[in-house]
């Protein structure tokens, strides 16, 4: 079951740590730390083997890939002698990747992203390319009405406006060509009325939004915490201080505030309230791909006493996000094989900002989680919601 | 369902506490903020309400009720306006306060106890009388051969041995008077195969041990989150400073290490492996009922990349301790009024070094608490693990 | 000497506590904690006692003093004893409470703020009248061409102009009465032409801007050890969570920012290069008068190694200003006494943004507090730098 | 002016980071950060250029340099790409390393001491050898009769005691052998009264001890914050995470107080009273040379407010005494040169516990060290206290 991950932002920090390191695995050079589906609870036959997974992606810059690995390296994201051993299976990745369509209208530009997908599919004969999105954040867009129904979206895409942000023409070329789709960032990708709809006339399965991987990861435990022992949340305030692509992305103030509203949800949805407190994000290039994450928790115990928790997440966001889209590719992959179409609310676990409904707990969305891989490795071709 | 409360330590930090809070629910003074047992999964119908609770104890020390909670007060662990509030009802439990017995054996001693307790449920007509040992960690015992079995321990205490730490007497003489036994700190309390043997005899449960409240909480949530993302916990190191009546205790070098061992299962079983690094809990006696805990965590993400994580809790172990004690009374009448005997394993989110084996991950003691209260509440009379 | 200390804001938390802590210290019913007038470099002859000082001031609100010491007594950031214990002094100091002039042109309203001066200092035979600002942080203001020239200003201000922002028509009103002004607070005051001139030709003394508490404070020790020992700072990253009535308006965004540029000048000035990363504040009105300040600092060392130091300052900012307050208040008052005149640029110790050129060391700002001071001692009533 | 710089310890991480760093300054391929003898206010004409500067020394181990170097890149502490440029120039200082001598009496062991250094001095025609101790952290020596007079010194050395401690015997070599003495470690060395002597009646300086490069760094810039201040610290609590060779050592209980001692000097000496709180010193080989501190600050503002500092430094150990051992070997080698004899006071900077009385704020001896410095610029031969 060759299956083929198709990295939209194929040449930035998170991409080319997933490349790194899937090559590495398969060439068994490293270990899966990090890996999610590597835990006893997860693993199992229905999912690809690290081997499996053939690369490729669009990315609007054109820095080679080795040299994206170096520079990581460089930085302590990456061991440089992983760098220097996959110097060879670089080059073959590097054949796969595509620079994103410019010029035309919306619909000429989907039309070279499908004609990438569907090419990258039948030239490797993989049985499924799962499409997900690792490039850098976009802005909330402006409403259209177009977005509403996927006639009128097809009619617009051929008129002179952009009609759609550009995580969602990939996502529109990607369910267009029977390919599901991840979202690992916090722009709007699939999440428009006229893209699902797309996604279940195709009968693709897909996933999102936004990886979770620091300051909300560690939320989705201690909010937890302090609901269940009746403690009352009084303030919540973060810092994330990054540097990297990523960083510099969200110094663009619309794009920091597409990623600050889904780094609070977790609170509101998991505490019943909202506490005071702000989640900030700031630049710091020096940082490079280590972020660090203050936060300064408030809380009222019994009688009213009043108690703090402070903590500092010193991480580096790459590694940390890296096995993340291995794994999402690798259980999308399974579900989709598995005949599973519409949003895998299942997979809530990875994002900060989960499709469906559903708890923001983490112990509860690893239980679902743990379900989840247990039902495809049971061969389950069916909806386990049905 | 009159409930008596008989507190090992009743002129402690968290004895005092929890009869103050108790006291201040009861005339509606204040709300249930740190109750786990208000929480809508846990509360029911099984439960003696606050209102029924009447307190009693033991203690070593004399210090009026009163005045310890003024210094409470004044050290900012409680309002002060609820101790002058409830003048009057803490001069009625002042009442029911007894001298640790000293002097003759320990069988003397421990039929001063049995008869305290008795006369405490008959003057009250209480349905029964749940003892919770709040009382100053004790050192680690030496063995004894009468630990081993009840009738040598019968015979043992009649001599001039101190048998048994004060924990263990009282647990002996709770389980003889037919009392539910709970203990809050990490003494011996009921954990010698004479005792468990003569609890089962007289069909009692139990529960504990060592209330889990600081920094053991945040591991028994942070623990799982590293290892459901299978992330390479390094080393953990914690720092605890302390001061208070439990803080001077503490410093001494043969309660520290039985605390120091409660305080670091939680990892090892959590993770599977047990990480670098070390527990502390100094005593500055300045900090008083508020504890300052700092631990520092590295980490192995993917492909090897070294991570941090650093906390700081700044808590009032009393008021985080006093609201746990109430809900194990609660919790521990309603399971002896359904007939359950034996270990009350499904209170291990409670405490820091659970009876009976389990996990220590914090979610899945949530669930198994969820479901331990759902059951007594639907009427469950049998024991639900039958 | 009966020196007037006359508070512009008075009845806000800074003027409050100073206010509170200055009659409790002339009962002797406190200790000198925080005063560096007291401290034995600092202290002599020249400075009025803490019994001479008598208090009067402007606001615009009209919450009584005493009931604004209640509320800083609840909050926990003055005993409730003391505000018990001087009930009567406090309702003597409300008596020389103003409110703030309202209506008429700015002249009108700096004709009754010199009314209000004089008044007070008459009315106590006071030997002279030192008027701190402690108002609420205003907004940097348009700039005026009448900014830049006494006649010009006293033309203007008789127009229908807004000319002066509030801290300049006090700071006005102060010096045209004879008085020495000092501003606490980031907002212009004195900082203007034709403002420094009228000064200079009333022949008084001055200080400023904005009181040195916390984080800056820090910085001011810090900054110069990383100077003295040739580390490279990469980072100085800082985020500032407060409520109170100061947070409240330094969460205006014009607020903010006069303060937050007077927060990061000490490191420009004591590294010789500014680096990345900016300072925030952010209003948690949970907080209340304690500020919660961390600050994230990344350096290099020999060889380009890099480290890191991260620091939470946990202050109450009000106990912090106070005695400041005071301090500030004796030193002018003596300064003006020894014929002082213009900028006293010895008073830096105290100021984030000190007025005159100079350092941002703390050390060395001491080493001149300390000559100043023994300068005034000595009955030096010439000007030191002369 | 060649200078010798000879490194007891010579193969351990700082005397590496050390030799590494000075060679890479000869060769250019480096800047001077963290070199405090680089500054503007301290540099000139008096010091001996880093190319001035020839290494020797000895060790326990013979591990090569140039891997122990490379052990040092590997862990992130030096830049490889230094080591790998620098291989021919380690390999002319192992030539100069020699084994610490073993068997015979102390006097034998002396006499090879001294052979080894008079030898290192000739070969290379050097003005002068500063000798200075990196080696492993000491066990507080027992008391010994001989340690009290040169005489009787020199008789017990041949008989078959271990009189002195290592530190104290390569102390008595140096001195004896004319060279200046720097004891960066918080061993014995050269204070015992029959050294000093020996040392005056050699006419050489010496400087000591415990160099200063973290968690005391900061407390000697923080301590004299809170003192100028007038703020009472109630407690000052410290936790030094560290791995690497000092970290195994200093796990050891009796090299532990040693070191916890040194510590501790500067608050008391700074405050003029002794906080409530412990330093702590805990091994985590996982941490490698880079230590962790943490520390915790209490303290008093006005009318007895309660506030608290935190900090977390992260620092690497050998990146930041390497510079200071090149700093005090340049120093002391030109206060040798211009005559100076007995304890260099001056350098109370460099160290936790520096000989001497005096000053333990930072800020303080500074000014001191820059003094020094103009001193020994102008040309000054005299000793500058007289
Ligand atoms: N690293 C984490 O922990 C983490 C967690 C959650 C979400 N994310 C999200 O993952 C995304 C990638 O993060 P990163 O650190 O790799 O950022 P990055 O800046 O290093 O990489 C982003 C890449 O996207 C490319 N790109 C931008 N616009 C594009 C377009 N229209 N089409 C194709 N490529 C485009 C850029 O050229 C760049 O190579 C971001 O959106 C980030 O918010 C990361
Ligand atoms: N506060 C928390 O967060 C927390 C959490 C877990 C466990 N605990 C445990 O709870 C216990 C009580 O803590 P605290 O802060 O109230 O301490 P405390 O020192 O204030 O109170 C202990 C009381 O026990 C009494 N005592 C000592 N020996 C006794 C004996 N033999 N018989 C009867 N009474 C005796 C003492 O006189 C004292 O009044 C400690 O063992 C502590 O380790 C507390
Ligand atoms: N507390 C500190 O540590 C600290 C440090 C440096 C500077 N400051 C500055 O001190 C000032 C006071 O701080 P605070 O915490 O007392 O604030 P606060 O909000 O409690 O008090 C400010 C007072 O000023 C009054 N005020 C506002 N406008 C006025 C006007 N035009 N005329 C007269 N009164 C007016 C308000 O009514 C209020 O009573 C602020 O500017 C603050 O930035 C405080
Ligand atoms: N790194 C810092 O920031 C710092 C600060 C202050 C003091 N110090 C002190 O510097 C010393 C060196 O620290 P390090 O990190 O390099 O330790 P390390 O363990 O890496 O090196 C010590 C070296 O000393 C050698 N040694 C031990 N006994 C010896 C003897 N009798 N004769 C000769 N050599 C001997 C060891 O073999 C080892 O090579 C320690 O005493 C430490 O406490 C270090
Ligand atoms: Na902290
Ligand atoms: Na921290």
């Amino acid at each position: 079951m060759r299956t083929g991950v198709w990295l939209v932002g194929a040449r930035g920090s998170v991409a080319t740590t997933s490349i790194v390191g899937a090559l590495a695995l398969r060439a068994g050079l490293t270990g899966p730390t990090g890996c999610v589906t590597e835990l006893p609870a997860v693993r199992g036959a229905a999912l690809p083997a690290f081997a499996d997974l053939v690369f490729g992606g669009h990315d609007v810059v054109t820095t080679p890939l080795a040299k994206r690995a170096e520079a990581l390296a460089a930085a302590g994201v990456l061991p440089a002698r992983l760098v220097a051993a996959l110097t060879e299976e670089l080059a073959v990745v590097e054949q796969e990747l595509r620079p994103a369509p410019t010029g035309g209208s919306q619909a000429d530009r989907a039309a070279t992203l499908l004609h990438d997908l569907t090419g990258f599919r039948e030239r490797h004969g993989l049985s499924r390319v799962v499409v997900v999105n690792v490039a850098a954040t976009e802005p909330v867009p402006d409403p259209h009405p177009a977005h509403a129904d996927p006639a009128a979206l097809r009619t617009a895409l051929g008129g002179p406006d952009e009609v759609l942000p550009p995580s969602s023409l990939y996502a529109y070329a990607a369910v267009t060509a029977g390919c599901p789709y991840v979202d690992f960032t916090p722009s709007t990708g699939l999440r428009l009325p006229a893209l699902t709809a797309l996604a279940d006339a195709h009968r693709v399965p897909y996933a999102g939004h936004d990886g979770k991987t620091g300051e909300t990861l560690l939320k989705s435990v201690l909010a937890p915490m302090f609901a269940m022992r009746n403690l009352r949340v009084r303030s919540w305030s973060g810092t994330n201080l990054l540097g990297g692509g990523d960083g510099a992305t969200l110094a663009e103030p619309a794009a920091n505030a597409a990623k600050v509203r889904s780094k609070q949800r977790v609170l509101g949805e998991t505490l019943g309230y909202l506490p005071q407190g702000d989640t900030r994000i700031d630049y710091v290039e020096e940082l490079g791909d280590f972020k660090t994450a203050w936060d300064l928790v408030t809380f009222a115990g019994f009688l009213g006493t009043g108690m703090r928790l402070e903590f500092t997440w010193h991480g580096c966001d790459s590694a940390l996000a890296a096995p993340l889209v291995l794994d999402l590719a690798r259980l999308t992959a399974a579900a989709h094989a598995a005949g599973r179409t519409g949003p895998l609310t299942e997979l809530a676990f990875f994002f900060k900002d989960p499709l469906g409904a559903g708890t923001h707990a983490l112990a509860d969305q690893w239980t679902r989680l743990c379900e989840f891989a247990r039902h495809l490795h049971v061969g389950g071709s069916d909806d386990p919601r049905g």
